[in-house]
């Protein structure tokens, strides 16, 4: 019987076992052959003895990196001046006495275990970068972590519904990606951003408990941690309410995590409305495994005769600062310089700063605060010798973008994050809408079905930007890992709340008059959430490229490299389609 | 804490329970209303009494069909003659103290329970409809179905990888779904029919053993049993051979049944070559619930003086019969025209009949028998008084389609098949290619992956037609319920087959010289199969009916009647995608 690598442990010595594996590499010594022999488990020393086998060494002599090979032979102990500390099987090798050659290798394009690859290399011959046990361990720990939520869920009895990939376009989101309907002339299907109104639509035939785990599609311009088909963790419950639903998650979590990290994790989780997380982070997704706080030091800056502070606020503005306990001498007028290049890219105009130096504030501002300001700040931000402070004053929208990723930023660069640390967070009480200055109206900050809380439903159509909403997202060492709501699940509100985005009764009932219907007929309460299951992957797994984490990912333009996709296609198949291609010149 | 209808038994009687669920029906009797509360589980009659409570009666008397209520009260026992023996809970009932209505509902467009709504009104109301237990119960089925094949994957450590659903248009198989570019004008995605290239690749990596429950494409004209997306059980494994793919599928089979159905399966599961299920069957996916098996008198017919059985045969055709023991009563001249003209549409020019009757052949073609004539076909059939015998006479391809799929009408119109049976039937020893008369050349049988058997590989580009392929299909009661093969994996030969295809070097190259390139890095031998998730459950649920198995099916002009897609898009849309739309006047 074939066993895989790791199978084979030093309790087998002596006995005769069965491999099967590429060959990693081949050295010859000494008249022997070694071979790195690589399966899915991991790697075996296998080594060829013209003494056991003349055959056998032959066979070797002829096999190059990426054969497929097979061998049998008995298991001995290596010296122990031959232990090979960096692979599992590192104390123990096969004597081979059979090999057979299942399939030869030409010189590969690049070797598997190279890590100074081009990415794009590599994703043009992607089948043999996941031959690197980096990759194949991301994959396995993808499966475990879909199977740990599975379980979970199968056993809180949610049944996973599949729900259409052929499915409708709507005008609100992200940018959906068509597909052109054969039958019907002219039309076209759109790829799901996410199964919204069909998981809705399932408590509404009475489901009660649904989940998938499925893909969704959004044709945006890709960052680094997006890609244009991503999977999500679909989850939606009847009869439920916010308390209900945390406590829910908050169990899976627990469950996840010991399952695929082996890490307890305590519940309850640590929960943050959205205002305090802007207030004190700068950003509605803290990461808080590090201080560095945002300090508001709007009104102390009124006193203060720096006309960039005192303007800011004085324009319903805000200063805020960050304090770097005892940096001050890592960081160079340089240094700042750079810090202060990266705010501006948030919409900071400048960067102000104080060192800390022999009980005084030192640099180029210091000079515009009394001798009372200079006490005051040393009491608000308990100062001692060593402290960098860092000053935005701007927006409260700028400020907080600036300072809010400052921080991330410093504490990367500071090394302020503590390894293999998972901070999960609640954020709650979100607002309801988004104002967009540009479209000159408000969006759904969540989505469209989100209800506002019972004691706003009023302020729905008059102040839109007063109403929180009964939303909770779910954070992962500053990551937004998932988010959820308490739905809308009556025809009146969600009416308004169609209202509020600007839609025409019109336009309401072309997009969603099925689902203002079935409202009508007898809705539960009901609410739900979503998970980004390849975030949830590569947190897990400890990368920051989300690429790692899909099989097959596609480029950032969108691009299959290896499948060369998408490709041209032939006129007849777009004149069955009644599309023309219509490319400006 | 709410309890399912069912989870409350006569052992409850007395307790207070809590219940929340639709309104099914009202009725008002003596005083007191009874309210039928179905929720996912099933049905609670759920009684008020102004004794019991006055404020809970008045509620009631508001509350229609399909509202969402809540109740609290007490279990009783139900007098004997009050029994409902068509609930699980009919013994008991819940004599209601509090209720509040969670939400109300308008008189819904037609009754949950009636069984006899058109199903595109069934389709556009799809939330209403899958509130009856009937469908709520496959859906439930689908689930378990589903849950029992990954633990059964899991345990056998096969890893779920997610492959692409932006993926390449390829022009072998089924008109894709296409998916224009926005980033690449011109170019586009096409929806993956399989992920058949993306497995092998991911054996190429060294996963070894991946599966997946993944949606598949096919833009092809519907049939009953057909849908645009469908569900696919997707697996791939390495090392391995049909031998062992075989053995591993019927482990599979074996714990799904006794999971989902609770059914023993006996295994090793029958076989049949391809050859032997066309002779005796006609077909390819054998109902092997009945008898009724074709039986070959071509030899004998040539001695017969009737000439439509004689040209048949000297022209290279032959001639069946299906032996209808003692049913020849039942079927009249009119009985036995219907059924000529059933397989008329198989090709067919007519259908011969005998009816066995006071010893003799009794019928217009029975002239033509010889006393011998008639001495051997009752030797060879085992004939005796009222059997039916019916005959066609012409080419292969037309006697197996005509009395194939004669045999299975006929066995359902006789009543033939045993309920609650499950035949699987493995058929192997396919051939490699189909000729294809109109198109002028072969085509793979399975797709152009598919391994000839080792001795047949030299015939590839001299004799195609004779070539036998390492596949394999199981068939669950007639139905071609899923369909593996051992891969090629070898450069050499996949080029053959491409040849043998049809294929140009160049078209060659352009579509596949990913995978001919992969090949040459060390590709393992591999092989899988691929379930229709979706005919898997239809077949377990004992529906005929695709639409029955799936949450939000299209109809057979691939439209969901509810969401109203495919539809209309902007021009907008359509200008970021650089197409248009040509719609022929």
């Amino acid at each position: 019987m074939r066993r895989y690598a790791t199978e084979i442990t030093e309790e087998l010595t002596g006995e005769r076992v069965h491999l099967k594996g590429w060959v990693q590499k081949r050295r010859d010594l000494g008249g022997l052959i070694f071979i790195d022999l690589r399966d899915r488990s991991g790697v075996m020393q296998v080594v060829f003895n013209p003494e056991v086998s003349e055959a056998a060494l032959e066979t070797a002599e002829r096999i190059r990196s990426e054969y497929v090979i097979s061998v049998t032979g008995e298991v001995l102990q290596r010296d122990p001046s031959q232990y090979n500390d960096n692979i599992e099987t590192g104390k123990i090798e096969v004597l081979v006495d059979e090999v057979e050659v299942l399939s030869k290798a030409e010189t590969p394009p690049f070797q598997v275990m190279d890590e100074s690859i081009a990415e794009d290399i590599r994703l043009k011959y992607r089948y043999l970068d996941l031959r690197k046990p980096k990759l194949q361990n991301i994959l396995k720990l993808r499966h475990q972590l879909n199977r740990s939520i599975r379980n979970f869920l199968d056993n809180e009895t949610f049944i996973d519904i599949e729900t259409p990939v052929l499915s409708k376009s709507t005008p609100e989101g992200a940018r959906d990606y068509l597909v052109p309907s054969r039958v019907h002339e002219g039309e076209f299907y759109a790829l799901p951003q996410s199964p919204q109104i069909y998981k809705q639509l399932l408590m509404l035939s009475g489901m009660e408990r649904y989940y998938q785990i499925v893909k969704c599609f959004r044709d945006e311009d890709l960052r680094a941690d997006r890609q244009p088909e991503f999977t999500q963790v679909d989850i939606e419950m009847s009869f439920t309410d916010q308390e209900q639903m945390i406590e829910l998650n908050e169990r899976m979590i627990t469950q996840v995590m010991k399952d695929v990290k082996g890490v307890d994790i305590e519940t309850p989780l640590p929960r943050m409305t959205y205002a305090q997380a802007m207030a004190e982070y700068g950003v509605d997704k803290p990461d808080t495994r590090f201080g560095l706080k945002l300090n508001d030091l709007s009104d102390f800056s009124r006193s203060v005769d720096f006309k960039v502070f005192r303007s800011a606020v004085e324009n319903g503005g805000m200063v805020k600062a960050i304090v770097l306990k005892g940096e001050e001498s890592r960081f160079s007028r340089k240094d700042i310089d750079k810090l202060e290049t990266y705010v501006k890219t948030y919409g900071a105009k400048g960067l102000a700063w104080l060192k800390v130096k022999e009980g005084d504030l030192n640099g180029p501002i210091a000079k515009f605060f009394s001798e009372d300001n200079r006490k005051e700040l040393y009491e608000t931000l308990s100062l001692e010798n060593g402290d960098l402070i860092l000053f935005v004053a701007d927006t409260e929208k700028v400020v907080h973008a600036s300072l809010g990723n400052l921080r991330n930023k410093l504490a990367k660069g500071l090394d302020l994050i503590p390894e293999g640390q998972f901070n999960f967070l609640w954020v709650t009480d979100w607002p309801l809408f988004e104002y967009d200055e540009e479209a000159g109206r408000y969006f759904a900050a969540h989505h469209p079905f989100t209800s506002p809380k019972a004691e706003d439903v009023g302020k729905l159509e008059t102040a839109p930007e007063e109403v929180i909403a009964n939303a909770y997202d779910i954070v992962l060492n500053g990551y937004e890992l998932g988010g959820g709501s308490v739905r809308i699940h009556d025809a009146e509100t969600q009416e308004k709340m169609f209202r509020a985005l600007g839609f025409t009764d019109e336009e309401r009932d072309e997009q969603f008059g099925f689902l203002l219907e079935a409202f009508k007929y007898g809705a539960p309460p009901h609410g739900g959430i979503a998970y980004g299951f390849d975030r949830f992957v590569m947190l897990l797994a400890g990368t920051d490229n989300i690429r790692d984490v899909i099989a097959f990912p596609k480029t950032a333009s969108a691009s299959d490299l290896m499948m060369n996709a998408p490709s041209k296609v032939s006129g007849e198949q777009l004149k069955e389609l009644h599309i023309e291609v219509d490319i400006e010149e």
